[in-house]
């Protein structure tokens, strides 16, 4: 058994779903191991991790809007508002996706459905460096 | 180390919370893993999983009535409607539910709570065959 | 490969969001694995498990207030109200968040960031002890 541990940077800018899909499924096939688990974490409280349709782009854009409708920018209902009115409704948005995704390699390739794209999904109105920690364990 | 890769079909017919508990232990226990990790993961966008309450069926009724007022069959409110008014939410409750189970197994059995159980969480009105790649991973 | 199986216990009181990355952070120091994935799963459907910011307590409180407007305590809506008027609204948050967290160790540590936090959310009214299956495997 191996073990691999890496980092994949994500540049986002604003608010949206930004594909991860091929920066992966590449990553994955530089690796020594075949098979075996890949788990991902985003380092990050304020954006996070969802496997969506990779078909349509409308979509990436009624998902975006749906969370922001449930958790609006809206300082008057939160408390945690220093860090500004995108913050709180980040955190909810993350808490109500996915900070984790733990995949299966198989033959060097991601066990993923046709339709399945894996996404980063930023709720932050400026511009980041989003991290995910990219650890691979198997043969 | 050893590793198994399988698939297990669950056939829905239309929305509703459908129980896999009784295949997926029934798979463990055939297996010549004792201990690991088995990795599920749902190859559709527009079903997910979730642990829940096994016990009273009013709680998986509560649950699918919830998920519908929230992401709610209006074409309205969506851009994308080609595929169905249930597709869009469907998307939607897939996001804010799970694609992937990671569960532990010990001496053969899945380490569940006593009122747990698995479910494929079908978000779509007509049949459909779902597939849940099961990844097992340990000695 | 080694495995090693353990439970951490929380002992709740009433709604909220519980830390439990000091007691993981010391159970990983102390296995003789040094990197691995552990997997962690709460045995229970009305409480569940997230990563959060680990900073303002404000976000902790507005995360437990978010949840509780949209899952209501208000037996009205909901067919299963044997078990009272918090046990519903339990299920529902628990399917919108997660009852299992895979975490990566590396040199006997959580790969998290730094204003990540794990947190056990009690949805229950009542003082409960919450049992964290925590599986660990690797080298």
């Amino acid at each position: 058994m191996q073990q691999i541990f890496d980092e994949i940077k994500i540049n986002t800018k604003g608010q949206g779903l930004y594909s991860f899909t091929d920066k992966t499924t590449l990553w994955v096939s530089q690796q020594k191991i075949t098979n075996g688990i890949l788990n991902i974490n985003i380092l990050h409280t304020s954006a996070s991790l969802v496997i969506q349709e990779n078909a349509d782009p409308d979509v990436l854009y009624d998902l975006k809007n749906f969370f922001d409708k449930l958790a609006p920018m809206d300082n008057k209902i939160y408390k945690h508002t220093t860090e500004g009115k995108d913050d709180m409704p980040a955190h909810i948005k993350s808490a109500l996706t996915n900070n984790n995704l733990t995949l299966s390699i198989k033959n060097k390739k991601l066990i993923l459905g046709t339709w399945q794209g894996l996404y980063l999904f930023e709720h932050r109105l400026e511009k980041h460096t989003r991290i995910l920690s990219h650890h691979l364990i198997g043969d």
